[in-house]
């Protein structure tokens, strides 16, 4: 007797990709942590006692990239060729700017946005004992290139 | 010849602890994913093709706070109690809360936040095929209690 | 003076491939596990406190798959292209099947097997409060094709 | 607006154990391996050309217990004391056998049962390439104690 | 029948620590990593094109440490406390030094050796392109502290 | 107002290999384990208490391999084709020799130097309880092809 109608709300799956062509791919995302200006103070002088918080946070945002189909379910695993990471510190805002390279079947949007995610998180946490209403925000893909929807630019 | 000074920046450490008490913890963490009203109706209707997305989005976040420790440097391994997340789903945004438990001598402040950015990612991943400018926001701790600090409400 | 012979036992390796051509592999797993009738009825009916059961198995065999090379010692690690598990609810017994599909060098028969597993794993775990004695019975490889061996069906 | 009610079935959550008691627990599982009369033969001489079967199993089992919470989605992660596994060769099955310790708020089926899994998986896959149609059956919980339900004997 | 004696080589076991006490525990570990004068020159003036060498080694030795029980087949699962690591760059050597420290059943030499480990091989992956002989060398315990057999220095 | 200039030092990535060609790549690594003739008594006869040392090093060693990238950050993540790894019992010192294989677009001296390690690692785990000095020393690369660079041997 068949009841796979019951999970059809949960059918999720890891979509099918084999008939894909491998192509370069690239795609830039970025996000925001909004800190005060006595925590983006610190953080310029090296005064936060857990460390270097944007050496830490590239390192954690490169690590994360790399496990991203071990964090988000129906993403594909992928060798990715290159990953950078850049920061931009404004007033009370540091920006921070993933990007992700690969040749694959495809694209590489959740490498970025994933390392992006990351690096805010650990900015997060290395400053949490100095600030407590830090705030991560506007995490969005900026470009991607590669595959049959070619390029987006936001 | 002593030249550590050249990496006091870089001079990270998982902070010691050991002479902290454990007490009960728990923290609360929102955040929001932003999306248009057609792919709003799809994820309400089930017309993802990739699966239920806040049913996934909720197991991915729950797994991804057990990994917190794995993808945040200077986070300390704990053993977590519990872990919740609740979906609201108004006209073009979801607005995910996570809420993680624990008796341990460290808050759990970053296991609920990365609780809110693996669902908000997976959201993400589960619908980029129909929205391409989907952005992920207000990433947030709105409450925090246990440890010296006492609570904390946003 | 050279005791290798002393481990010739626990020589074990990850099989050199290098030689094998890169050919398109799919395999097909199945299982079961064994509940009782008033199980069935809580799973069918949402009735399950700690979730929706099948949907929480289908993400964990497909996140699992992904992690076969990090569970089995000697398993070459693969870019998997597609990850599809379905149940089949009769009276009492689950019935999971797991398809894999790749182009590579190796076949995909211990990522659909172990998919398998993990979502028989976790639906025993979703029901353990209700029902002490769930059975996970009859893994097995039940279709296969791609590489030097060509086709198996069961 | 609020629509949580679209996910009730999804509403999956690592259930809160912060009221219950750390006590000892202690659970052993136990699954099968069916192979055929040369497979055996060929494990016990030592001629699985991958390696020492039974040697391997027993790493991935133990390996695969310390992973459970990450395998398992509403797993809560423990820290373990001890893992023991055993392997029974009979004419044409290996009975694998898991014993697992902790001292927590929850107890420890899953680990056993995971041990188990990953060790017939592990020797499955160590002698797939001698033989097509090796089952991975029974697999059961056979003993349990500790914590609030007490002992549990199959 | 019983053929379990086929294996009693290959017995391994993550041995049951149920009955010793939780006390507080500490050990520290040393390597070195030698380098010839250009590579040193090199890092100390950040030179190395893929970044900053013990910024990004101090993070990878802290976060291997975190996994110690992932890499290492019999090694107890810890909740850490504290961990830190620190350089020490001479003509042509830099000498690491990770200290960790826990309170639990089981010491921490394995994590402390780890994360020496862990870092002397960043250290070698960041400089490889300039510098093809490196050697990582005398990785040893130098303190331990806690448990029954006391303390231990070299 | 841009400040990237603060985290220069710290400006690590994971560099593009986008424009590399995937070529045959293999890479031989060694390191030796320091013991005293009663422990090098004991791994040889079987008689250490945790289980045979050098069939579990060498799963650890395998397994250390295919993680390589999720230890070492900027690392590029790798389907290595085959792993394998060697023991050479002397008086007082074990020679782990280890070759890793790949088809790709960055070499894997890494993988080969952390299967040494890992293995490194768990022999002294293993033995730790009978001898409390045991060293891990001379880890270096001594075979290498593959690449723009061609071979290198020491």
């Amino acid at each position: 007797m068949d009841f796979s109608h019951i999970n059809e709300q949960g059918r999720a799956k890891m979509i099918d990709v084999s008939e894909k062509k491998a192509t370069k791919r690239q795609a830039v995302a970025k996000g925001s942590v909004k800190v005060n200006s006595n925590t983006m103070q610190l953080i310029k002088s090296g005064g936060i006692k857990k460390g270097d918080v944007l050496a830490v946070a590239q390192v954690a945002g490169i690590m994360a990239a790399k496990k991203t189909s071990d964090i988000i379910p129906m993403c594909h695993p992928l060798a990715l060729n290159g990953i950078d990471i850049e920061f931009d510190c404004m007033d009370t805002e540091i920006l921070i700017k993933a990007t992700v390279k690969c040749k694959g079947v495809t694209g590489v949007e959740m490498e970025a946005l994933t390392a992006v995610s990351a690096a805010a998180l650990t900015i997060y946490d290395m400053c949490k004992a100095v600030q407590r209403d830090i705030e991560i925000s506007d995490i969005m893909l900026i470009y991607k290139e590669g595959g049959k929807s070619g390029v987006f630019r936001k």
